[in-house]
């Protein structure tokens, strides 16, 4: 359990936060259309666990990524993009596989996107993969590397490697039948996952996807009771409620300015991921993690031009915590 | 064998040509960038066997497409495409998986395309299928559908049943280790396809990448050795040689002028099967073909306003053909 007030102790290690999983290509419609006749798209670096490292890596904290690109242009690119962020790309393998990619038309209604998935799923567990996770306090992960094989078992075994060197594991249980492999049912596998991590952020529509309607509390209960140590269950406008089993919080929204949500979610792992390294208590690392969000949603884009996280503290009223 | 002044004796079909394989998104950056950072791509319709359907469409015969797409917006985009061009989409499948996609960002030097292959190789031997070609005088594919499995026995299944029917099979051996499945050297495969076929169109790089460096004369020997009947070998600049076996012809282009090569094969092929089976000879069928290719030349897009054979015929002086 992950109580309200502690300070998690981490290990001396010489990196933070250690992300694993897509590195991508989204490829999104200049124009909306809904009859897929748009000409012009435009490409852009893509995938959470990038997103975050370069969030934290502003924010103060170290990090780094394992990904699999393809050997080809694409890859070079998403290679070049985080070198210029200032990542060190050595855990991102190259592998014989076109570099993943996500087709989004934009659209009057809610957009469907289309999923061209190659290199990114491909990603194995190294030596030297394994040298980066002892080497990590945090170690993230979201539904895309566990949602098809081979990188599924490259997650497991980050996982026993991971609970072996007391390694703090957050997983974002972003479930969602299109991204999984074909004839597989995901559900029941991603519960498995839940009950092998310390932390979890489900959205109300994870929790849908993955248990059905039900109220707030009752999902929280359900991820509790798989094997999570903490819950925060986003609500978008609405804020989020954090749960350890014990103790419940709810938080109300930080955001004032809503320019565009790509992201928030990735902000507040960032957020939160940054305090808890530098020594927050878990509540004080939440509400951090929600004001990172708040930050990000005045800005157009999935990665933004974060300042340190002691001057969105200051910007957002924090100081007492 | 096929005399060059045979002309072929097709039975009494309701339809002339039917193109088995690919339908695809080319997906092709609106700048020139050796670095792939450019930012802007543009979509557009694809696939060489829409192509020639379209074309001979327009040239003056009929023409059927079996491909597969995925249950996308971006398979509906294509089928919408082919609808507007008037071709019969009813043979078109619908499958679970996204559209096959390749993604070309134009380079200074030869530009690598990046495969993105789900829907088109998931197309399947239906009964639908076997109509249309029991129905059909031609059947038409290039080494895409035989590149993998599945599709590669749905093209195995059309080459048996063309066979029983006396349908002409023709083939362009456009082999490219890129295209080809993981772990199978496609080169033997190829082969044994060119064995079963009527006619070929070899470029000198097919034959190249299938046979190794060699004269053009032994080249086309190599193809009528493992059993193609006819070989057309396109040279660019330097025209074509066209072989049974027996009979040998050089053809120089009648290209003047070169504005976009995309799809000069295709509208050979096209302008080649509208002549056959409007009954010309096969060597004029051959010279009628190189008239399409070089109408075609000179307007940018693989697929451009053809007028109706007859008025190609007219423009490039063949009245004596």
């Amino acid at each position: 359990m992950l109580k309200f007030d502690e300070i998690i102790q981490f290990k001396d290690k010489g990196n933070d936060l250690l992300t694993v999983g897509e590195l991508l290509i989204d490829m999104i419609s200049a124009e909306y259309e809904d009859n897929f006749e748009c000409h012009t798209y435009q490409k852009f670096f893509g995938g959470s666990p990038s997103n975050i490292a370069m969030n934290v890596k502003k924010l103060g904290i170290h990090s780094l990524v394992a990904s699999a690109v393809g050997e080809d242009g694409l890859g070079k690119f998403l290679i070049t993009q985080l070198e210029q962020a200032g990542i060190d790309t050595s855990y991102v393998q190259s592998v014989d596989y076109s570099t993943s990619m996500v087709v989004v038309t934009k659209s009057t209604s809610t957009p469907i996107p289309i999923f061209y998935r190659g290199a990114d799923y491909h990603l194995a567990y190294t030596p030297k993969l394994e040298d980066a996770l002892r080497n990590s306090k945090i170690v993230h992960f979201s539904c895309w590397p566990i949602s098809m094989e081979p990188v599924r078992q490259t997650i497991e075994k980050v996982l026993a490697e991971a609970r072996k060197n007391d390694i703090l594991v957050c997983f974002d249980p972003n479930y969602h039948p299109m991204i999984w492999q074909k004839g597989e049912e995901g559900v029941e596998y991603v519960k498995t996952i839940i009950g092998k991590v310390d932390i979890v952020k489900p959205s109300e529509d994870d929790a849908e996807r993955l248990f059905g309607k039900d109220t707030h509390e009752n999902q929280i209960e359900k991820f509790l009771n798989l094997g999570a140590k903490l819950v925060i269950m986003t609500l978008g406008k609405e804020g989020a409620i954090v749960s350890n089993g014990i103790e419940t919080m709810r938080l109300d929204t930080l955001a004032t300015e809503v320019v565009d949500t790509t992201g928030a979610g990735d902000a507040f792992w960032s957020g939160f991921y940054t305090a808890v390294v530098k020594g927050y208590t878990i509540k004080e690392a939440v509400r951090l993690g929600f004001a990172v969000s708040a930050y990000k949603l005045k800005y157009t884009g999935a990665v933004v031009n974060l300042p340190r996280l002691e001057v969105i503290k200051e910007m957002y009223g924090l100081q007492e915590v």
